[in-house]
């Protein structure tokens, strides 16, 4: 069902069973696939390639134990000119996703987050609330990226590497700060960083390893706890 | 397709091309999203809501190698008042969700596990069979919770943790055993827990820490192997 | 929507809103579950099960900033006799999965990877393009395993474990090579594997341990870095 409020710009290709709520824009030359569900507001650009079951701009929601509770009402999720996104992934109202940006299978990207040009969400991939991320970074398979966190310019990540951001472990309601991971540097995979540490500009992360502290920019860590390659 | 035999409660809302199948019953106030299965037998209570693309009762199945053959017929799935579930997810004939629960985008939830009132399991997360989960238990983000755990009240485990309950790999059939996390312990992110072990009743685990024997109350485990921190 | 070249065999039994695109062949008593996409050209054997919610065949899509382009055009995606596939799963063009195979919920298999005769693979696991995988391997649930890899028979690979095969980490293009793991090893949950490595017959990798070495045959390593037992 295709809500007659809906926008549709020249040459969309739509699936089978597609369902588009009200007031979603949709450029030219868009294909979305069968059963995706396309939420109210939801923006998206020209030469977007949607795949199968995958839900675009689904609203926060929360039990009473969660600590962040949805706030003022949310920006529409935004998708830009020539983004791909796989099949049986969730992206949530509020995120912005711009041009060329590709986004694997099976991944989540929630609230406010922010992925510059290019970049790169691999499969199964996850992107907490209020993430930003530069443009030609690769987030590769299996990572998660925790709330509040900083990815500049053309860093990679590699495969199901995990970081926090809650140094008191769910204890209550205080800042949060995930990890900044300046420009240009390397994560191995499998790696796991803690909250609030800063990886410097260039600097690489051994697979595997567990950063408890900032990293210098152009050094390497490795080990657990990380420590300096000399 | 809502089969004829189904029972529906007053203001419920069920989205486009939803499949409800026999015996379902569903209670007031509850929200189904677009493209959901219900399958056959499935309870759910009172101001539910369960978000799109999701499966829920659905039935155990195995090829010749697996060690675990479905055994006599599973209970339905019982679903509690004031459940959220979210998008693309998968719960199984014979779990129970009590209360306030609420699941992720992308999780799965086997057969027999109970999750007790208000804990949340979170986006990606896994929980195996027959695990046992209190009350206001936070599993966070992409964690593996293994067949065969007890996790207690108040239990915290951090993004991409991981268990297991198999200390032979696969080597036959013979008990299997979970870890035992006993209440308000606390577990960072990308831990790895070995078959058996019990984390003592407020103990913490590091992050990134490998856990290869029990934990006593009240200590604090880190490194590969976990060691506890005087 | 069932396309009118379809070949269905006998005793076939489709959900609803099944999509079954152009050139499909679907043996006899196969099982498809509600809102399952099949896309062309796939070819599914006898007694084969597909859970809700799955892709079948889905074609390689890649942004810019990706290393590796589709080639040639890519084989079908081959299904062979009694292969249970489950719910929410996304499997690739030219992937083949040899009878009696075994993929759990939310998993996905790309392009150009074989699994052998009566192997498993977990929900939620992910195996990358081009890797082998022999018969009767076990790869547990929310494994990554990467591209370029070799897993021979009766290999266990327990929950979570991460491999890479990039050793420069996305500095450009060259070759790459995942671990070669031979028969009958067996990695523990959450362990780390770095690219190229040789994991010999019958080796034993300990739970969270992070290999950057070859292990010799029938050898136990533990520990970060991964250190051989004596």
């Amino acid at each position: 069902m295709i809500h007659p409020s809906v926008v549709l710009g020249a040459n969309v290709t739509i699936g089978e069973n597609v369902v588009i709520e009200e007031n979603v824009i949709i450029g030219d030359s868009v294909s979305i696939g069968h059963h995706v569900v396309i939420k109210k507001d939801t923006k998206i650009g020209n030469f977007v390639q949607v795949g199968e079951l995958t839900v675009l701009g689904k609203p926060t929601s929360s039990n009473k134990k969660m600590a962040r509770k949805p706030g003022k009402a949310l920006d529409s999720l935004v998708i830009d000119d020539h983004v791909i996104i796989g099949c049986n992934s969730v992206l949530y109202r509020g995120a912005k996703l711009n041009s060329g940006v590709f986004v694997g299978d099976l991944a989540s990207i929630r609230e406010k987050v922010v992925i510059g040009e290019d970049s790169i969400i691999g499969r199964n991939a996850i992107v907490e609330t209020n993430t930003q991320i530069g443009n030609r970074v690769t987030i590769q398979t299996g990572c998660y990226i925790t709330a509040d966190m900083v990815i500049e310019d053309e860093v990679f990540i590699g495969p199901c590497c995990s970081s926090s951001n809650d140094k008191y472990m769910g204890m209550g309601i205080y800042k949060h700060q995930g990890p900044v991971i300046k420009k240009g540097a390397k994560i191995g995979n499998n790696a796991t960083l803690l909250p609030a540490i800063t990886i410097g500009e260039n600097a690489i992360v051994g697979a595997g390893s567990v950063v408890t502290k900032d990293v210098p920019p152009d050094k390497t860590v490795v080990g657990n706890p990380g420590r300096i390659l000399k």
